[in-house]
C-alpha cells in the first residue's frame, strides 16, 4: 500500500529558547491533533518541544539533523534525518514544510523564515517572537496554527 | 509518547536502471520484515522499488529529494524531505541510513558509496553491481540485506 | 612563491535592489583601495555593482555562484566558485569573507546576515537598508569599510 | 576593467596521498604554464602540492575548503572559499573546474570523479591512480595535462 504521504500535511516548527518550550509543544500537541506532520531540526529546547507535543497527541514528528549522526535526534523524532549540513541544514528543514511556525528563536531561525519567503512557504512568528518585516505574526498556538492552515487551504 | 526512533535500524537503498527494479523491490520487502525503516533517494527506478518493496511488506519509507519540493517523491514514500541540495543530497540519503545496499547505478551511486565509505557506513553491492574496490558484495537480495544487519550487531 | 591569501582581507558584499547599484559600487571601489578582495555571490545588481568598483580600482573579486557552472558569474568576477547550492551558497558567501557589508537586498541578504551572525564575522547594514534587530549600521559607503575594517583590526 | 574570469580556464586537481605529491606539483605547474588556474580543496598532500606547482610556476590558484574558516587553507591558495559543506564541498571543487584530473586519491576523490562524470566535466586519472569505469587515464602528468586542454578544445 503507497506511504499517501503527500494527502498529509508536514509544517516545520522552528525557533529556539528554553523560555519558549511550553508554547511550542502546544504548537506540537495541535498540529498533531489537526492531522499534520511535524518536521523540526531536531535538537533541543523549541525543536524538542514540539516534537514532544505531537507525541504527545499521536502524531508523527521528522527530524532533519545538521550533523552525519541521527543519534542526535531527540527522543521525540521519529524519522531523522542527517544532513551534514551545519547550518545550511536550516533550508532543507523549511523545504520540507509545506507551512512555517516560528516560535521564539535567533538568527539560525530568522535565516528559516528567510529561506521559507524565498520558498514561497506559509510562515507566521508566534508572539513574543523574532522581529522580520512583512511576516505575519498570531498571538496565540491556536492561532498559529489556524493560521498556516488556513493559508494552504486558500493561499494568498 | 517517545518516538524511540533510534531503536529502529534505518537501511539507505541507493542505486538507479529500470532492469534493477524487481532486486531493489526484494531488498526492500525483505529490509520491512526485518523491522527496518528503508531511506533512498525519493524519485524513481530502484528509489521507488525499494519503497514500494517495503510498503508491500508493511515497512516505514523515507525519501531524501535532491529538490525544494516534496510533491516530487514517488508514492511509497511515506515521509519525504525537501534538501535542494541536487546531487549533493546523495550525502544526506548515506548518512542518514544505519548501512547502505547499492542495487545496480551509475555514478550518483558511485558518489554515494563514496560517501558510506567516508562516514564509515557498512556498504554491499548486490551483483550484478558497479565495480568499485574495498566494497563487499552479495549475491541474492538476501544476502545483502543478512550481510548488513550482521555488520550492524557485529561491526567489523 | 606562496599566495600568502591570508594576509589579504576578502569583504563578502551581499544585497540585491537595482536602486542599491550606486552605493555598492561605491563600496566596491572603497575595498580595493584599502587593499581588500570583494567576495560576492557572483550574479547581478548589487552583486555586480560591487564587484565593478573592486575592479575600477584594481582589486580582485571573487563570486561564488548558486549554479553548477561559473559562466554565469558576472564579467567582473575574476575567480568564479560554481557551487550548485541554490540559496544555501549564502553561507559559503559569508563565510567566505572575514566582514560582511549589506546593501540594500531582501530575504536572500537576510538568510546572509542571519549566517554572518552564527559564524562571528563582523556585519554592517549600508542604509537605506534592511531592518533586523542587532545589526549595526553606517550612513555611507566610507563608513561602512571604516567600520568593518575596524573591527577586524579590533574585535569587539 | 572587467576580469574576465571565463577566457581563463580552471583545472580541478583532485586526490591525496603523500606518495602523489611529487606528480601533483608536476601538474600544478604545468596547468599554470599553460595558462591555466588550478583550483583544490584546499588543504594538505596532493591538494598543497598541486597549488604549490603553480605557484611556483607564476600561477593562480583558489581553494575550497570543507569548513567555515579560510585560515585553515595550505599556504599556496591565492583566493579561499570556506564552504561549511564537509565532504559535500567535493561537489563544488569538480563543478569550479572546466576540467579535472585526479592523483592519488581514495573514497573522497572518488565521489569527485562522479560528481566531474555527473557534470560532464573532462576527467582523467593519472597513474597509478584509483579504479573507476569509464574514466581516461594518462601515464605522465604531461599527458594527463595535454589530455584535458585538447578535451576543452574538442569537446567529444
Amino acid at each position: 500500500m503507497p506511504g499517501f504521504y503527500h494527502r498529509r500535511v508536514q509544517v516545520s516548527v522552528i525557533g529556539s529558547g528554553a523560555e519558549h518550550e511550553a508554547a511550542a509543544e502546544e504548537v506540537g500537541r495541535l498540529l498533531a491533533k489537526r492531522g499534520c506532520k511535524v518536521v523540526t531540526g531536531g535538537l533541543g529546547e523549541v525543536m524538542a518541544a514540539a516534537a514532544r507535543g505531537a507525541k504527545e497527541a499521536g502524531g508523527t514528528t521528522i527530524g532533519i539533523l545538521p550533523g552525519r549522526d541521527r543519534a542526535a535526534a531527540n527522543e521525540w523524532v521519529d524519522h531523522a534525518v542527517a544532513t551534514g549540513l551545519g547550518h545550511m541544514r536550516n533550508f532543507a528543514v523549511v523545504a520540507s514544510g509545506d507551512a512555517v511556525i516560528a516560535v521564539g528563536g535567533h538568527w539560525g531561525t530568522l535565516s528559516e523564515i528567510a529561506f521559507a519567503k524565498i520558498l514561497g512557504r506559509p510562515v507566521v512568528i508566534l508572539e513574543p517572537g523574532l522581529e522580520a518585516d512583512d511576516v505575519d505574526r498570531a498571538a496565540t498556538p491556536d492561532e498559529a496554527v489556524d493560521f498556516v492552515l488556513a493559508r494552504l487551504e486558500h493561499p494568498a
